[in-house]
Formats: structure tokens, C-alpha cells, sequence
């Protein structure tokens, strides 16, 4: 007589098999492989169907992200918001259940996930996000934050640097409410796991600091829900190292080929016999599996009913820090901040990593949930919130968190602390740096995070460091992202805007900001918002129009005043954010670079590609589509053409064209 | 009394300390502590400075490049061509003494660092190469190919994702001709590793199969040298982990500020007087050093005419093996491939991935030095070279190189790989997941490094996998970077073109290939390598141009087919790589893009970033300006608009403008 858990996993193994065979695509080995861990883990969690964003809940976080089914399976048999037929429209047009599961569209989802390592570097944010709010909001009796993080993941995530980045800091940190599942299933997509990874995984997580759990059956649930219950004793992260055979009872047990394609019709009956399954017909779930998984659900429910009960019990006993709890959930920008005189109150030669650092503190002040740092660079990117003290072990109150050189783990987790809820998540390094992070970035954009990205040096301004450390084609890598904002302010009054901007996003918001010393304008202000606008205004048509961003404003305002000399009128345009302007309504967008004149010059100490898209084919673009050179910053500007002389010839050029 | 070892050293600490003085600019921190360890190791090294190019030489990799003051004193030293005006022009616009150390611009200068943890990936890359090449070539009593890899790094390399990524790798592979020595001083930017970085360092290496080797304190040369000896014995790569001093016997020793920032006049008073230098004068390095390394250059020379030697006796023996190394190491292309049949033998409906199977294949049969593999993807990337074996520790000679789920790493492996000489490198993955990559491709373009990145998956045509699998920005990200070129082909001839150009570059080429079939185009040729060519060209003026890359190449001749019948006449263009076209002459840019067509349509299915470039401001772009969908490939483009109707109708709007 096969048990009730059994009973349920085989269901999940089979729903998994028979919705990648209906989408004929998908990813089988490791949704079925695994059913016994997602199993015994949900089995194990505090959750709550019916009330996905329950604070309390534990995390769950699908760092192999392929195995989708697996998390749809489970979703499915809750009673999450999945039906039969969201499972039969696998992988289709406009479905609940995409080929990697997606934050914000799949209720009960955690995090986007699919590009290998990230998720375990967002479950460490979580983790990290969990200990800094218990430290804020749990008083004695009442504890309001009090969950534990579980990643799964199978041997690519653990090939991914940006999974040992944040691995290394979990352990550094004693994240003790995290659990990573490891699936070992010793297969990849080209062979078995010792072509290429021939480590001894539990020994680096045990160098990692984090303790290590083997359970050498996979099929074993009492064995893993044993291993679960261990893992709650230790001060340190642990690490669950599962023994599986990637898609068990199929014909293809243990082959790289069942990793990535649908088992086939065959398969599927053979692999029915194998588990003794009744039932022919497909996305058949026995009754008393649904009957099982209610009785779960249920339990679920009356745990969240406690928590609430405690919740009203909190909010009686602790109504300022209830309140401050539920604004911080909320989420709303302060009001106070736009009205901060220290907002705008620029004056005179000042870097904008000066003035970003003088706004990041000001904000901090406001937002109590503003929290993040550097990887190991805030003496430079001056990010270092000055009010407040880092967040250690001793300190989980901390808000300068200290990410070390790990640029990628310190987006990844940036996204799981804003995925937590209730914080606004920043991390800093230098421009060229972003790609480091680019893939996390992209990630943010995609599940609409409002992270801030404060990228300092932003150009060869950074002089001798040379180029390795001079970006040139970042911004516009950056701008070409989809649902994200990238901010080149000119001066303190513009970097406020941005951030403001951010602040109030869906979506992240990089701030490339410079390292050397820029003037602050009279004619800056609050209208960066807007992305473009007009800096000065000629009387009538003007001959040119001048747009430039950051550092480079100096230079169009200048040479607009050469062209001046020599007759010719030019209207000069501060463009901080592209992406905003391209919001603006038609009208204003034509207002501010006006159709009729096609003279324009854009200026830029970087790569010049995508600026086309305003100077046309008429304009030039006064750019560095080169790497740059090592040399004191003013030098590198000279040699490099981004001079007043050079923006002067260039409007001379397309002028009398 | 001191010994000459010791004022050698200290030699280098003062060199190190007066430059970064002068130049008011640099890292004088880990070039000061980790002055023994570049002793030791340099002297332990074959190496010859009066042949900075010889074959048999040990290489030495700086992976923490800023410390390249401590380079440029060795290069000094031994006789390279760093004189001590270029000592004092260090940081200077032009200088051979750029901030990080330079490849091609400095010779002795192995590889271009600086990007944290990619010097220890591209050490990996030499390593295998050396394998690979001594399996290839030596025979009996001709070790042509026997020299051990150095790489010298910190805290911060060892953080970074790739450098664990690529450590694991190397474990995998038994590279035990590597040896990477650890500057432990324990000082990050932000303060005390304690910070962000407790593992245990020793038992994560061992944990991915290298031995280790401690040497507590880092100022006993004799030490650092019985473990450099050591570590040859192995059959593991080895670390050796040396506790230092950051800005030893300096005022500012072990500090963080002691890093990034020149000491100061007075500080170095004080250093000079702490390590009894007696030589007031700054740049003044004693005679009794110079004779030293005169010494020690003459022992450098004498081994390398041993060698020399024996390659003679090699040429005699086995004029055959001779003859193809020097073929390999001269790095043409043979003519045989240009008129290879098989290069554009290609007819019906092929996917672009598919084609560049066969052709790679092609490819490796001209190509004895063509190496490579994929990220855990050959059988999606088809980038397996069926007639030959895998690289592995059994088989040195293998060509398929299994990088594991570790794009960062290969693509840094890769580099070194072509940086070592005599080797074609290839890698590949998801075009997607070229973002996991960007900081490597960046240095394969930064040193003109002709890597090819095939990336296969090109557009939402991935379908069913969904927003994270489909790249939509990634070819802006990579069109962007100065100094590679981007191949998007639209059938197999096109394919074969941009294997030819990437072939003859010398530069990173990246080859992004469809996932789906696509017909073979009668038009379509070798014409191809121009960039951008004529598809179709009506008679007279067109009253429109139509430009697509890749699969979009069949939406615009069919649209131009719509357009006919409506009674316009559109020239089409393939456009298959941008950076090549821009670098055609005016004359033909004009022949494909008649400056008095105004009415241009550019079609692809990703991002339209940087296409304003050639449509202009009365253009249009059909592009996808938003992330991609999980569905069939086929309902995708449907849905997100990549239809011959759009196509049509954005050139009816710009037509009638």
C-alpha cells in the first residue's frame, strides 16, 4: 500500500511529465527527480495559500528555475491561484505558468528565476532582509519577523560564480534561517557532472561556514524532512546535499537527455507502470491526494491565524512600531522628502558622487528601510550611510551592508532584499563595474525592483586607472534595458531629481555619477525628472540644439556660448535620462528638441551608440567609440576629443550641412 | 648587513612607493607587500626579458592588476623595456607604465588585468593551453611545450565568482603546472576582510582539488621559495597562501588607505628610513641591485638558449611537428578554407546554429590550434567538434573544452587560451547569457583578442523558455563594445561569412545564431563580410529602404513583396554586422543606404536600440522594446509584433511622413 506522500509526489512527477508533454517543452529531469524535496520542504514551511503575502511566511525561492513544474505542481495541489487548466497551458501565451517562474506574475512565486545562481544569491538577500527586520520590529512575545528562506537548486547553480559570491557572504554572515537544497543529481546537459565539476561540495560549503547536511536518498522523505528539521539547531547557513537520479522511474533515469526535453507519450506510460500509477488518463490528480494537500493547506491557515492573532496583539502593545512597520510595507515615499531644503541645496564645484552621497544620507533619514553598500568600494562610491552602522552578525540593524568584491551576488541579493518587502535595497561600485552585475540588473527590471544602482566613475574621468576602469559602451548597455532608468545628472540639483525618480519607480534606476568635481547651473532642476529639458532657449528657431548629459553639459553650454560669438544661435538641452524623455508627451518632447531643426549635436564621454535616435542622420554625435587610456582625467578628455572646441566644430559641421 | 635579496625587495617597495608619488595616483598597498612574492616568484621563473616572446617561457599573470607597480619595477629590473623615465611616467598619457597593466602595450605584460578575479581564469585558460600544446607537440626528449602559469592575487580576486569558477575548473582538470600565489594581508577597501569574507580559504581550495601551501609570513623570500618549489611536485593545480603586510614597514601598514592612495612625501621618509634605505634621491635604484638582476637576466638568457637548442634538434628530428607549430604559432588562416565547397554549401530551411555546427566543423579540420566548447550547452549551441575528442585530464589533446555552467570563466578562460599562442579559442551559450560574460568579452576586445562567442538562441525565437532565456538588449550591449563585431547572419552563407571575418579579426567576434530554421536566400553571399549589403534593388530611386539582420531578414523581403503589390518599391538591405558596414567606404555606405532615402524601416527582433543610427529621425525601427514571453516561438513573434504586416505598415507610415 503506497502512503499518502508517496501518493503526492508520484502526482507531482506526473503532472510535471504530462504538462511539458502537452507544451512539448520543458524541462522534466529535475522536477521529477526532485518531487520527494519540494515535498517534504513546502510540507515543512510556514505558508499560506489562501494569503500569498502572509509576512510571517517562509521563502521559497526555485533557484533551478527550469524545473518550473515542480513549483507549479506544488502551487496546483495548495491551492494557490493555479488551476488544472493553468497547468495544461504550460508554457502558452498570456498562462499563469510561464517556462521559469516569474515574480508578480504567478501568485505564490518568490522570485523571478531561471537564470542559473541568482536564486541563491536573492534567498541570501532574503535571508539578510528576515534578520534586519526581526531586528527592527520583534520585541520581547512578538515575533513579527521570524521565517526561514529554502532555495533549491541543482548542480548549474552551483557552477555559477555569483552563487558561491553569495554562498562565501551567507556564511560570512551566519544567515542561520537560510536552507539550500542542493539536488545532486550528478547530471548536466553535456554529461555527468565530473566532466566539469568534480569538487567536493559539501567540504566548500563547510569552508563557506555553513553547515552541511547529506542525505544520501532522495526518495527518502522522512530522511529529508529529518534533515530539514536539523537545520533550524545551527548558527550557520545550511546546505542539504540531496542524492537524486535526475527523471526517476522514467526510461531516461540518469540521462543527460531527459534534463531539457518532454519524456515522450511512451515514456510516460512506461514511467506510469514504473511508479504503479492507475490512472491512464492525463493531469489526473487522485482525490486524496487534493484531500491530503487541503488538510495541509489548512494547517497552513491556522498558523497565519495565530500569526495575525499576534499581529493584533502587536499592534495594541506596539502601535509606533506597527505603524512604522506597515509604512515601511507600504512602501509610499515620504512626502517630507521632496520638501527637504537639504534636497536641492547645491551650490558651487561639486563631484556627483559628493552630492549623491550628501542625498543617500538624507534619504536615510526619511526612509528607515533604506539599507545597502558597496562591493568594498563605498570610501570611493561614498555610499556609506553616515547616521547608521553596518550590518553584521552582532548587528543585523545595521543598514551599510559590506558585500565585499562581489559585484554580481551584491545585485542578486539587492533583488532579494527588495523581494522581501518593507526596505528599499541600494548597492553601489563603479560604472565599468556594472557589467559585473549586468545579469542582476536585467532580473530587476524584469520583476519591476525598484533597486538603486549608484555607479560612481562614470566615465574616463576616473583618468588614471586607465581602461579597464573607464567605462565607455556601459551606459548605453544600461539604457538598452528594458523597464529601467538610467540617471546621467549634471550636477547636485539633477542627482536629487534622479533620485527622486528612483524612489518613486517600478523599476530599477542606475545613477551614473562622477568621480571629478562639476559645476552646479543655474538652470538645473527638478524638470531632470522629465529626462530632457531645456537648459537655455534661444530667442526663435535656433540654429543647433546642443544635448548632453552629466559632465558634458559644461562643455554644450560652452560651446554654445562660442557659437554665440560667431553667430549662431544653439538651444542647449540637459538630457539625464533618456528613458524618461521618451515618456514625455509629444508636444513637450518636440518643445524641447523642436522638429524643424536638424542641425543637433549630442555629447557624450562615452560610447556614442544610441544617440542617433535624436541627432537623425543629419546630426553628429561627439562621443569616445574607443577604449579609453590611462592618464590624468583632464588629459584623457583633451586627447580624446570631448573639449568645447570639438562640440563648437561638430555644431559648425552640422550646421552648413 | 643586508642581503642583495633584501634590498632587491626593498628596491621594488621604493620604486613602487616614488612612482605612484609622482604620479599622484596608484596602489602602493599590495605592490609594496607582496615585493617578496614577485621576487621569488620572478626568480623562480623561465623567463627571458631580451625575448619577451619565447615559447618556453613561465607566464606570470598580475590578476591584481593594480598592484602593477610592482610589475613595472620586475620589468625594470630584469631589462625589460621599462626604462626608469617610463618608471616616472607611470599613469602618464602614452606611457609604457599605464594605471593596470596593459597586453601589447607593455612587453612582459602576459595578459590586461585589472577587472578583479578574471587574471586567475585567464591563468587557467594558459594552463590548459599548455597541456594541450605539449600533448600536441612534445615527443621523446622535446618538452617544446613544459612551463607552469603564475598568478598573483588578493582578497579581492579571490571574491570575485569567476576566479572560484574558474579555481573549480582548474581543479577539475588536474592543472598542476598552475600555481597561484595569495597576497593574504587582509585589508579590503571597506576595512578588514573580517568584513565581507571569513571562509576558510585553505579548505575551499582543497575542497576543488588543489593543494595548498601556507606560507605564514610573506617577508621570508626563502620561504615563499621552498613552496614555489614545492608546488611543482603536485598533480593538483596549487595555491599558496602567503600572509602579508598591506604597505609594509610604510607609516599607513596594514590600513585600507594605504590601498588606493599615494603615502605622501613624508610617509615615505619615514618607510625609507623604517627599511634603512639610504639613498635620499627618489628613483634611485642601487648599482649592486642592478647588477643582481643583470645576473639573474643572464641566467634567463642561458636557459633560453637551451631551449633554443633543442628546438633546433626538434626542427631536425620532426620537421613535420615543426612545421605545423610554426604554422599554429604564426596563426594564418589557411586559403584552403576560403575555397573549401562545404563553406556555402547550404540550401533549404536551416537554422543558423545549425549551419555554424557545420561550419565549425569545417573550420576544424583547416584549423589544428581551433579549441573550445560551450557552458554546459554544446548539444542547444552545436558548437561540438564531432571529429575530435574532449579536452580532459586523460586526453591533454582533446579539442572540446567542457567549461561547465561557467560563462564568465570561459570566456576568461578563452582569453588565455589566445593569449598563450598557437590556439584558436571558441566558446559559447545562450545568447541571453552573454551577460553573465560581458566583463570578459570586454577584455577579449580590450586586448584584440580574436575569440569567437557563437551564441546560439538568438532572439524570442527561444519561445517557451520565456523572458529570461530570450536576449532583447544583448545585441546593443555587444554592438556597443569598441573593438569587437557582431555578426547577426540570416542564413548559412551569411554564417560562413561571419566565421571568415571573425577568422581574419583581431578582435572578438560574436556570432549570434538562431535556435529556429530559416530559408537560404539567393541573394546572400560573401558580400555579407561587408557588414551590410544590397538584398534586393529596385529600379530607380527606392521609395523606401528595408534593413533586417538574422531571421528578420525574411519579414522585410517579404514586406518589400507586400509593398510592390501596393505599388512601392523598397530596396532591402542585410545587415549582418554593423560595425563592419560603418567601416565600409562613403561611397559604398551610399550605394546600400541612398543618403535621399529618407523613408527607412530597420527590422529586428530584439531591442531597437542604436538602430536610429541608419533609420533616422523620419525612420522607423520594428523592434521589441520590452521583454520577451513565454509561448511558442512562433506565437511570440506574432504577439510582440515581428510580422511582415508590421513591417509593411511602418513603412507605409515613414513612406507617406
Amino acid at each position: 500500500m503506497k502512503t499518502i506522500e508517496q501518493l503526492s509526489v508520484d502526482t507531482i512527477r506526473i503532472l510535471a511529465a504530462e504538462a511539458i508533454q502537452k507544451a512539448n517543452s520543458g524541462h522534466p529531469g529535475m522536477a521529477i527527480g526532485s518531487a520527494p524535496i519540494a515535498y517534504a520542504i513546502w510540507k515543512n514551511m510556514k505558508h499560506n495559500p489562501a494569503n500569498t503575502k502572509w509576512l510571517g511566511r517562509d521563502r521559497f525561492v526555485l533557484s533551478a528555475g527550469h524545473a518550473s513544474m515542480l513549483e507549479y505542481a506544488m502551487l496546483h495541489l495548495y491551492g494557490y491561484g493555479i488551476s488544472m487548466d493553468d497547468i495544461k497551458q504550460f508554457r502558452q501565451w498570456g498562462s499563469k505558468t510561464p517556462g521559469h517562474p516569474e515574480y508578480k506574475h504567478t501568485a505564490g512565486v518568490e522570485a523571478t528565476t531561471g537564470p542559473l545562481g541568482q536564486g541563491i544569491a536573492m534567498a541570501v538577500g532574503m535571508a539578510i532582509a528576515e534578520t534586519h527586520m526581526a531586528a527592527k520590529y520583534n520585541v520581547d512575545g512578538f515575533n513579527v519577523f521570524d521565517n526561514r528562506t529554502y532555495v533549491l537548486c541543482g548542480d548549474g547553480c552551483l557552477m555559477e560564480g555569483v552563487a558561491y559570491e553569495a554562498i562565501s557572504l551567507a556564511g560570512t554572515l551566519k544567515l542561520n534561517k537560510l536552507t539550500l537544497i542542493y539536488d545532486r543529481n550528478q547530471i548536466t546537459i553535456e554529461g555527468s557532472t565530473e566532466l566539469a565539476f568534480n569538487e567536493n561540495i559539501a567540504a566548500r560549503f563547510a569552508a563557506c561556514g555553513w553547515q552541511v547536511i547529506s542525505v544520501p536518498d532522495g526518495n527518502n522523505i522522512d530522511a529529508i524532512s529529518k534533515a530539514l528539521a536539523v537545520t533550524k539547531l545551527s548558527d550557520k547557513p545550511t546546505a542539504i546535499i540531496v542524492e537524486t537520479k535526475i527523471g526517476y522511474g522514467t526510461p531516461k533515469e540518469g540521462k543527460s537527455s531527459v534534463h531539457g526535453s518532454p519524456l515522450g507519450d511512451e515514456n510516460i506510460a512506461v514511467t506510469k507502470a514504473n511508479y504503479g500509477w492507475e490512472y491512464e488518463a492525463p493531469f489526473t490528480v487522485p482525490e486524496e491526494v487534493y484531500a491530503h494537500f487541503r488538510t495541509l493547506a489548512e494547517n497552513c491557515a491556522s498558523k497565519n491565524a495565530e500569526y495575525d492573532e499576534m499581529m493584533n496583539a502587536y499592534k495594541q502593545v506596539q502601535p509606533e512600531l506597527y505603524a512604522q512597520l506597515m509604512s515601511d510595507l507600504d512602501g509610499k515615499i515620504p512626502e517630507a522628502i521632496a520638501n527637504d531644503p537639504e534636497l536641492i541645496n547645491f551650490s558651487g564645484s561639486v563631484s556627483t558622487r559628493s552630492a549623491s552621497s550628501k542625498l543617500l544620507n538624507v534619504l536615510a533619514k526619511h526612509i528607515p528601510g533604506l539599507i545597502g553598500g558597496s562591493a568594498d568600494l563605498a570610501p570611493s562610491n561614498l555610499t556609506r550611510l553616515a547616521d547608521f552602522e553596518d550590518y553584521s552578525v552582532e548587528n543585523r540593524a545595521g543598514r551599510n551592508i559590506h558585500f565585499g568584491v562581489r559585484e554580481f551576488a551584491m545585485a542578486a541579493i539587492s533583488n532579494g532584499i527588495a523581494l522581501y518587502g518593507g526596505l528599499r535595497a541600494f548597492c553601489s561600485t563603479f560604472l565599468v563595474f556594472v557589467d559585473y552585475l549586468k545579469p542582476a540588473l536585467r532580473l530587476s527590471a524584469l520583476m519591476g525592483l525598484p533597486v538603486m544602482y549608484i555607479m560612481t566613475h562614470d566615465s574616463i574621468g576616473v583618468g588614471e586607472d586607465g581602461p579597464t576602469h573607464q567605462p565607455i559602451e556601459q551606459l548605453a548597455m544600461l539604457r538598452s534595458i528594458p523597464n529601467a532608468q538610467v540617471f546621467r545628472p549634471a550636477d547636485g540639483k539633477e542627482t536629487a531629481a534622479a533620485y527622486l525618480s528612483a524612489l518613486n519607480a517600478q523599476c530599477p534606476t542606475v545613477l551614473a555619477l562622477s568621480r571629478q568635481n562639476l559645476p552646479t547651473y543655474e538652470a538645473t532642476g527638478m524638470d531632470a525628472m522629465k529626462g530632457g529639458y531645456i537648459i537655455r532657449k534661444p530667442k526663435g528657431t535656433p540654429d543647433c540644439i546642443l544635448m548632453a548629459t552629466g559632465s558634458e553639459l559644461e562643455l554644450a553650454i560652452k560651446a554654445a556660448d562660442v557659437l554665440a560669438v560667431r553667430g549662431y544661435t544653439a538651444q542647449v538641452v540637459s538630457m539625464p535620462c533618456i528613458e524618461l524623455f521618451d515618456k514625455q508627451t509629444a508636444e513637450y518632447k518636440e518643445s524641447v528638441l523642436p522638429s524643424v531643426v536638424r542641425a543637433r549635436v549630442a555629447v557624450e564621454a562615452l560610447s556614442g551608440y544610441g544617440w542617433h535616435k535624436y541627432t537623425g542622420l543629419d546630426g553628429a554625435v561627439v562621443s569616445i567609440d574607443r577604449f579609453g587610456a590611462s592618464a590624468p582625467a583632464k588629459t584623457v578628455f583633451e586627447k580624446l576629443g570631448m573639449t568645447v572646441d570639438c562640440v563648437v566644430d561638430a555644431a559648425l559641421g552640422v550646421i552648413k550641412k
